[in-house]
């Protein structure tokens, strides 16, 4: 995606608003962002790893954001801005740059967003097209619904929230009394609370808790299409990627991690620090800070035909293995 | 959250609506529900299970609903409403707190659905904001549309059913004819017939089948973000937890249960009462009721590493125990 | 769901638009198309399988569509049109059937879609109820957007796309660079270029890229809930079933497959020609056409649970079968 700038800002002025040491000439305009491989002789890229080090030196980039270390080796390509955290620098540089593209001046909340007259929404917020903000809910500082998000009945988002389109906001928790073979609804009456900083990827949904509220901490980043249940409790600055589904309940520490398809079953805990890989099940709480993680390796077709076979009698092979081990014993002693 | 009453009811009205035995002031005024944990004491709480009994006697809770046989430990803490079966109670209570809270007494349909003049939609039943009802669809009496549902063209809805935000009722099943490496389409001709007392949670999809129509019988429950292909049949009173999908033509039996992230493939047939553990891959029929699990039992990662490199060594595995077996059987009969 | 059509079609109109042999009263009337165990005496089926011949012969239909190797077989049943490829025919004919059916003369964007200024839509293009176009957005010729569909700044669909209710297009990739704890955003600049013939399926996102594009090729039918993060690359006719989670910057070949709920993790490639099992999670690249499988295999709980268990020891019964191993050749040896 191009968007054409009104005037092209030059390496200068990138370092005055960003910092960084600047080698080479000040006064070179840049387009665009790029990765090195693909970067043209009027963007600006980084090098985020010092095994990317071939790739630098083939960039055409007009600049490149490295690390002290790779300083020389970045000045023999030609410009470069020298930071101590190049992939930060970066992020920083892609919010900058953001800010010089020109954006809608139009209304902080769409005329089609359908906003019920007793909730809350500060007048820094915005909200976006065919978005719903039900009774009593609550729109934070600066934050931002973007296209067709629900927020519904008495749920609150903090500041500087980023919401995708299609996200769900307190739709009822799953639950239900089994009688007699039928499932009797347990009214939601809870709802939820989201903190400030935290941003919330496209068609995610966070049900509104049974009877306390579901909590969403600060800084928490959710990509897209998860499923928090009832009553879940995400401390800060957790982060999970696509098709996470947490069951209800389930409290999970701060600076977490959950890896895409990660599903971590109902009422357990996990402490802060834990990193959960891709499409791994919590079974059971975690106490201690470190990696999980539960994946069949994938193989071609007739190799995983053969072991998952011999998987459904790992247990017997166990006991053969126990037999053989028994016997070869008592022949040795004989 | 809170929803403020006009009026607190006393424990009296809540039996005398809601029946079950009294032990303590029947004029305490009670304010809302609450966990056992967290129960103020102005809440009432439940009592599911005996082996809470440590959290009952610790409870503030104005009141806490118990079975007959924690009736005597309950009155050693104070008040209590004695029932045969205290969830299913607390779900009937939730039920009637609710219907106390204000509710909207706005329009049924809300204005900024879109509703096609073919489309029946029955008096009693209420289309939110920003839903689509299309040509020919019908909504039966009674049944709740919240913000943002497709209902497409033909499908239709029985009584009493919730559908939450974002659902969509009737899209295209995913039905192609591969001719030369290319992808023809079939186009789906048939819709969806959803019964009556059916919950369909947030985001979730059912597609309309491809000939005949995709039916969801009486009394399920779909939680958030589940996929049901074209053709598939849901027996009555079955439940499925968030992020499942069931591809297309599975006929899947009544009573049954599928955990979080479950997979049933298609074509298959699932008998009445069985339950489906959460992420786990149905791969054939299963004819008879149970519980059935295939999942990777989560561990650190350094051991799972281990392990599943022996697991794609697994069938060599076997083979080798043979032959050591083989070895021993004829080393003890020299 | 029945449609009344104006005039039923004779079957001499069914070979006269679609080709075949025509065995049977090309007088006869069709009133729909229908599997063949539920086909009525005026619906036309047909066989894709000759494994299905006995269903052939207990069919009530009207008209079966069958390969010349089952002419004879079928013309004693009754009516059939005979064809080199009948499931292929059968797309045909439900797509011919579809524009038979009585359909919308409505406008062909919907006065309640919101549609920015700037975008581009074809004037042959369909926009349905709901959605939201936004600024510098195109959507090319004969494009259909069903209701509630979004696509975000700048990003494009090629022609002939069908995009069902609940889509993301354009959200903002996954992306934060992690800074003492916190995670700080990475705008994300690139866009999504979507080729021609694209169908993507209900509430499925695809977002945004970080730099440069996400792209998806041609011919390219994309399921239900499917997740495809920034700076994927999805090669001309490739399938994904419902459910799929594709992270970041992978690179998937053309004529691919994924099954329903299998993950491609990020920054892998996949070679054309490759087909990933249902439930199957791609961890490395994959450079050989084929088929690839990783599934935990279904079992009733209580083996599972014993396997399950075993399969944590795996990698010790590992050493202990070489143990084995080395022992009994040491006896051997004596």
């Amino acid at each position: 995606m191009k968007s054409a700038l009104v005037q092209e800002p030059d390496l200068a002025s990138v370092v005055a608003a960003l910092g960084g040491t600047l080698f080479g000439d000040s006064a070179s305009r840049i387009s665009g962002l790029a990765p090195l491989e693909s970067a043209s002789g009027s963007e600006i890229s980084f090098l985020s790893h010092p095994k990317y080090q071939q790739q630098l030196l083939g960039s055409m980039a007009a600049c490149v954001i490295v690390s002290p270390g790779m300083e020389s080796v970045a000045r023999q390509r030609g410009a470069c801005i020298v930071v101590d955290d190049p992939y930060l620098y970066f992020a920083k540089l892609t919010q900058w740059w953001k800010r010089l593209l020109p954006c809608e001046s139009g209304p902080k909340v769409h005329p089609t967003a359908v906003i019920h007259e007793t909730a809350f929404v500060d007048p820094s917020a915005s909200v976006g097209p065919l978005c719903v903000v039900e009774r009593g809910a609550s729109i934070g500082a600066n934050t931002v619904l973007k296209s067709r998000v629900t927020v519904s009945e008495g749920c609150s988002l903090g500041q500087r929230c980023v919401v995708h389109p299609g996200v769900v906001i307190g739709a009822d928790g799953f639950g239900f009394a089994l009688t007699n073979g039928t499932w009797e609804k347990i009214e939601q009456l809870g709802g939820v609370r989201i903190g400030n900083d935290v941003e919330i990827g496209a068609n995610t949904c966070i049900d509104r808790g049974a009877l306390s509220d579901t909590v969403i901490e600060d800084g928490v980043k959710l990509d897209n299409l998860i499923q928090i249940g009832h009553n879940v409790h995400i401390g800060k600055h957790t982060a999970m990627a696509g098709c996470v589904g947490v069951a209800g309940s389930a409290t999970i520490g701060a600076h977490c991690t959950v890896g895409g398809g990660g599903i971590v079953l109902g009422h357990l805990s996990l402490a802060d620090h834990v990193n959960v890989s891709a499409a791994t099940v919590v079974t059971r709480s975690i106490r201690k800070p470190g990696t999980y993680t539960g994946m069949f390796p994938i193989d071609d077709n007739s190799a995983w035909e053969k072991n998952a076979a011999s998987l459904k009698q790992l247990h017997s092979l166990r006991d053969r293995i126990r037999v053989l081990e028994e016997t070869l014993k008592t022949m040795e002693n004989k």
